[in-house]
Order: C-alpha cells, then sequence, then structure tokens
C-alpha cells in the first residue's frame, strides 16, 4: 500500500530527503511504499540536484495540501510564513505533518499541536532539534518513565564551531566568525545562530516535550556568544574548563509547584564533563531524570544528510501506523503532543548557578579583600579567586563563586562597579 | 482504559520497574493506566522492596502467562530456561512481551521473532542492551532511513569499569578485577563479562535490528580482556590510544553480497575518537549511517534505575498502542521484527583492521629489519614501530600496522615467532 507525501521546500533539506526517498535500496524496506507526489516549491526555473516529472513540481503551494490523494505533507519551507498557516491548513485537511521547522514549533507549538489533535492527526518534528540525532522521539517513547530533572544541550552547530576554534586556534570572535561564514557554517547574518535564539527555540521544544508543560518561548533566557572572548577562553582553560553555549531546561520544585529554568547563554563546563568533549559543528543533548541517571545523544546537528535522515524517519513512523492502523484507531498517546498546562518559569535573577567573572583593577592593596567582603555581603561564596597578571597598569582577577542566587550576585556586582579600585568587569560568564 | 501486566521476576531490574509502576506521580501520564496483577516468583519467602497483595504474588510463572486479564508479560528472571519457554508460551497466548533478556534474544530471536508475528504480538527488548540508553527503539524507529554502515559499542558495563581503572590506577587486571567485586561491579563468575559473552550477546541483537537480518549467536568473534596488561596500557597511552572492550558490527560490501562483520575484543582506540571517552560503568553505542553520519548514544548500561525506566518505556508503548488500537489493527512495521535473509558473516581472518603487538626481543643488530621484512613479505605494512626499551636481557618493540588482513597479519606473525631473534609476543591487540 502506497503511501502519497507531498513536500513542501526543495531546499537543502528538502533535496536530502528527496534523495533518500527516490533511492531506497539498502534502507528500511518501508521506504519502498513512500510516494513523492507532489513538490511545492517557490520557483520552477531554479536548478536541482533531484529532479521530477514536472506534473510534481508546482509553484502552488496550496495545491500540494489540497491533494485528496496526499496523507502526509512535509514542510521544509523554514521561516514562520507561509509556514505557519500551511502546517494549520494540512491539519485542517486532515493530513499528518512533518516538518523540520523550529521556529513555528517553538512560538506556535500549542495552536499546531491542538489543531492536530482534534484532527486526529500527528504533527512530527525529529528534525527541528540536534539534526540527525535522534532526541525528540527518545524524549516522547523513551525517558517517559521517568522524572525528567534536566535538559542540557549543545544545539546550535555554528557557535559550537566557533567556540572550538576559538578554542583551539587561539582566535577571537570576529576572525573566527568570519571564517565560518566563508565555509558555509554560519549565515551571512549570524544573528539567530551567535545570539542564541536557534538555541532558544530547540530547547523550548524540548522542555515542552521533556517537563509536559507548555512553554513560552519569550519565556528563555537568552544570551549569545559574541562577548566571549580568547582572554577567557585561556583563563578558563587554566580553571580546568571549556566555554560552550549551552541550552538549558532544569526542573526545581518550588513551593507549591514544579518550576522551570529555561536559559541559553555561553557556559564554563567542567573539562570532564560528558558535553565538554563535543566539539565542531557536532550537537549533543544531555538528559537527566530519576531513576535514570543521566543519557547522552550526540551526533551531527546540521547537514542536508542527517537532517533528512530525521525527516524521513517522520515520514515512516507515520507510514507504519497507516499501514497497521485498524478502523477507528485514535492517536498514539506517546506520539502526539498533549499538554495540560503551562510550565511556571524560574526568573533568571532567582536562579541559582555558579559564575566566573573576570575584574581589571587597580593595582591597590587589599582589593581581593574588598571583593570578598562585598561578595559576602550580598550571600555569594567563592570558590576560587585567582589574580592572574597584569594588563599595562591594571591587575587582573578571576573569580568563581559557588552556586548563588543570580540576583544576589548581580547586585554585588552592581557594589563592586562602584568600587574605587575596581576599573571595569569585562566577563561575567555562567558556570555549569 | 487501565492495561493489566504480569511480571516474571522480582530482582534487581524487577523490582525497579515496580517501583516505577507504583509511584506513577511526575512521570507521563500513561503510567497511571498499568496496573501490576500477578508477579511469578520463584519464592514467597524471600523479603522484598516492594510490597504486593498476597493474591499478586505468586510462584506459579505459567499462571501470570495464561491470566485472561493480563494483556503483557514482562520477563524479567534472566538465563536461558525457563525464560525461553515462558516467552514462546506467552506469545502462544497473544501476549504482548517485553523482556530485558538478552541472552534468550541473542540465542532464540528468530523463533521469538516469527513466533510474535504469527500471534500478531510485540516483543520489545529495549532493556536488553546498553540499561537506560534508548538504542533498540531510535535504531528501528529513528535511524531506518540510512544505509547503516557500523555499530560500535561499549556495552558492557563491567569490562569497562576495569578496564578504565586499569588506565587511571596503573594497575593489573586481577587486582582490579577482585575491587570491581567487592564493589558489586563483576560477578563472583566474571566469565560472562569479561570473556566478553554478554558483549557478544548484545552485538549480536544490534547487528540484526541495524543491518536487518538474521545474525547466529556463535557467528560473534570474541575475545574477553583478561590478557591486557597494565604494560598495554601504558605503551597505548603513550602511543595516543586508550583499551576499550568494543563489540563491533560492520558492514562491507562483498562481491555478490554485503557482508558482515561481527566481533568483540579490546580495541585500541584513539584519545579523540568518540568513544575514548566513555569511561566508568557507563554504556555507549556509536551508529553510522549514510547519508546520516555519526550518531552517539550514552548512559548507564546497568542498574536497578536505568534498567526498569528501559523495561518501563517498552510497556508504555504497547499501551499506548493498545489504547489507540482500532478493530483489525496490524503489527506496527517499525516496532515488529521482520528478518529476511541471515546476514553473510566475514570470517575473522578475512576482517581488515589494524593491529597493535608487542615484541621481547633478543637485542641483537637488525631485529627492527627482520620485523618490517617478514610483514610486508606478507602484505602487512607498519604505522609505527617503537623501541621502547628494555625488560632484563630483553628489548622491547611496539609496531602499530595499517589496515590488513588478520589472516596475513596471523600468517607474519607464525613466522616471526620462528625468527631466532624473537624471545616472545606478549600482546596483539586490534586497533580500531
Amino acid at each position: 500500500m502506497t503511501v502519497k507525501i507531498g513536500l513542501l521546500g526543495l531546499g537543502t533539506v528538502g533535496t536530502g530527503t528527496a534523495q533518500i526517498l527516490l533511492n531506497p535500496t539498502g534502507r528500511n524496506p518501508l521506504l519502498k511504499e513512500i510516494k513523492i507526489s507532489k513538490v511545492g516549491v517557490r520557483s520552477l526555473d531554479k536548478p536541482r540536484q533531484v529532479e521530477f516529472p514536472p506534473e510534481v513540481m508546482t509553484t502552488d503551494l496550496e495545491a500540494v495540501i489540497s491533494d485528496p490523494e496526499i496523507e502526509i505533507v512535509v514542510e521544509l519551507l523554514g521561516g514562520l510564513e507561509p509556514a505557519r498557516s500551511l502546517i494549520l491548513k494540512a491539519i485542517a485537511q486532515k493530513k499528518h505533518v512533518v516538518t523540520a521547522n523550529k521556529a513555528v514549533i517553538a512560538r506556535y507549538g500549542d495552536e499546531i499541536y491542538e489543531a492536530a489533535n482534534q484532527s486526529g492527526v500527528y504533527v512530527l518534528l525529529e528534525a527541528a532539534v540536534g539534526g540527525g540525532i535522534p532526541i525528540i522521539k527518545p524524549l516522547k517513547q523513551s525517558l517517559g518513565a521517568n522524572r525528567i530533572t534536566s535538559i542540557i544541550g549543545i544545539v546550535n552547530g555554528t557557535t559550537n564551531y566557533i567556540l572550538t576554534k576559538m578554542t583551539t586556534a587561539g582566535a577571537d570572535f570576529n576572525d573566527v566568525l568570519t571564517e565560518a561564514q566563508q565555509l558555509g557554517y554560519a549565515e551571512a547574518d549570524p544573528t539567530a545562530d551567535v545570539d542564541g535564539l536557534d538555541a532558544a527555540d530547540k530547547i523550548a521544544i524540548l522542555a515542552s516535550l521533556g517537563f509536559a508543560g507548555r512553554v513560552k518561548r519569550e519565556d528563555v533566557y537568552c544570551e549569545g556568544i559574541r562577548q566571549i572572548t580568547a582572554t577567557d577562553i585561556t583563563y578558563a582553560e587554566q580553571l580546568g574548563f571549556v566555554i560552550k553555549l549551552l541550552a538549558i531546561a532544569k526542573g526545581t520544585e518550588g513551593e507549591n509547584s514544579q518550576q522551570l529554568q529555561l536559559r541559553v547563554h555561553p557556559t564554563l563546563v567542567s573539562k570532564d564533563h560528558p558535553l565538554a568533549n563535543i566539539n565542531g559543528v557536532y550537537n549533543s543533548v544531555l538528559v537527566e531524570g530519576n531513576p535514570l541517571g543521566q543519557v547522552m545523544f550526540f551526533g551531527p546537528g546540521a547537514g542536508a544528510g542527517p537532517t533528512a535522515s530525521a525527516v524521513v524517519s517522520d515520514i515512516m513512523n507515520i507510514v507504519a501506523i497507516l499501514q497497521s492502523s485498524g478502523e477507528n484507531q485514535g492517536l498514539d498517546p506517546l506520539l502526539s503532543c498533549i499538554h495540560q498546562h503551562f510550565c511556571q518559569i524560574t526568573p533568571i535573577e532567582a536562579v541559582e548557578t555558579r559564575f566566573y567573572a573576570r575584574f581589571l583593577t587597580k593595582d591597590v592593596p587589599g582589593v581581593i579583600g574588598y571583593l570578598g567582603t562585598t561578595f559576602g555581603n550580598h550571600h555569594v561564596s567563592l570558590e576560587s579567586v585567582v589574580q592572574t597578571g597584569f594588563r599595562g597598569e591594571l591587575a587582573e582577577i578571576v573569580v568563581v563563586t559557588h552556586d548563588v542566587c543570580e540576583g544576589n550576585f548581580r547586585q554585588a556586582l552592581e557594589e563592586i562597579r562602584n568600587l574605587e579600585a575596581i576599573d571595569s568587569i569585562p566577563s561575567i560568564i555562567r558556570v555549569l
């Protein structure tokens, strides 16, 4: 029984998806029963790496959705619109949807899941996070026996490439960014990657699945990596850390309910932590739960082949269900998304974390004492204080705190900034 | 709609499974719809960490299977019999089966899968490999779009603990084994672990899923870690390697069909390889495919909590299907097992791999020349030759080869063994 699918978009991932489906030999036999019957694109004239008969290609994207023979719509357009509207229209027409669109799901996941549940169709999105790494389906289907306590990921390959390169080459951010752009690892406008927005989309999606609650994308606290310097990477290295852009979702028991921390920021990661060795464009997601402990998923976080592998696995999952389904079948509760409540988000000031801070100070006696006293007054306890050397006339002091309340730490910093002996505070980075 | 299940066995994993099911708060809501209605054990008098009403507990294992209300039988007895017979009887009675029994599945998987397909029931086994790491379901459901080229795993926690400890402490095998036994990381009879038999069971299962063919357990070539010495670990370290017990399934294109290498042996792994950093009792499986590239799954490979997490996830998957299934539903082809053919296995002599070998030689001029010439005569090309020092009167020489045919390498060794200048060849270890 052949299942007919419609592709929306034939860019990098769309092409990779078509290449797998058109060449099924040596892969799962189910692939032979999938037929791409329509492909919606913006322009018919663009040269393509895969060829379809003219009647398959169309610029009428809505025609792909309304084709009565098509059972699965695969949205690979990217961007918010028309992707969101087309997904909703496909659902309204009772088509199952496979998408790689993290931006749409992170912002409109609720609306989309609710519509899908009403229509009795699946919306699968393995490719939206972690490229080819199976992470969405394991979270839904394999880890639900656990109370998830945290999900911590390196989920943006561009920033991980840049930070890795800065570390190995001792280079500065702007130089590595330019090189990454030349190599195609970073976009001409790198904002979504280097400012952490892409990672924030992804952690919003992972958190909503792992903690089984609705998450508002704007609730994700977000800092990018532009301010990271080669100097901080060197100091981090001396202290036993590497710097990574982490996306963190962490449950904490509040007074009345579970609270959720949601944050993306550069982070000092101890060299013996499993995430410290994830380098280059690779992604990795570490999930911690009870009674499981820690499991980690690692692999290529982007690229045509890996992302297409995830897209096609979603298509196969729906085809497998269609082929085995009986009459009056309902939705599999582990594959569909049902979120009863909004997660309660911990404001960033209330987060408890360790900090690394670098100070430039005038070389006067007692400056370390001033720092220690001021931090102490704000309940900030220090794990280590290192006077690292001199920059011109100024002494450089690096401190690492114990776990402290971010609000207290910020207040202490405000006071320290006003101390006579302090020239400036060039770097403040959280520590995992 | 509550689904009733029967547990066979209430040992470590059975207890962990019951603890999750009896305490569902904060976990996936589906757990609230699962009821343990019978527990089959060998003795009713043994003290237990979980309590059941007397009518639930029974020593009549067959009564668990024949109970008409029970839809899922969870086999956690371990060992070959009566586990195999009970699994087959449960299938014959049209019960779905969840098992953690790698030994039974590795040896009788074919018989069990065939019976299950005929009865229209599922046999799920996530806990059989990698403890709490989701690896079986991802292989079945998430990676099928790819042509899998290799599966390489650290799948035995005991041997990984021993090798890690030998590496960090510079200790010898027997001392670390004794300590591991005292800590409960190794059995009183450590054979199944240290001789690689447990890892061989697991790679047989992973290979049959990843390469979609039948695999005979006895076709897995198997060497354990008893012969590994602190000396070799030190030399490996100097050459940039760590020693790991790897379980390897690797596809190679033969003349007429795909051939499969299946082997378990200690292996020198380059320090920058993702598997080199998997230490202690952790497990990890690296899957490589096209177009995916490499993905790796990492986590706790044993223990009550992690293994129970995998068992319960399998139970949940079946419950989700039961709850959503319509009339005349068939088996989901991605969750059931259908193997058409036996995989063709490459004999170990025909495997191409690199080797590390350590020689003790008399200190005569030209001995390195003899070695090089003899290897060369057998088409064995050397990547590095290091004269490392002296042991008493004897010189110690370590060589690492390029990729060579194992049969050729063995022939060369036979000839070298007879050279006047060679005292002995204490170590031969494959290199990844």
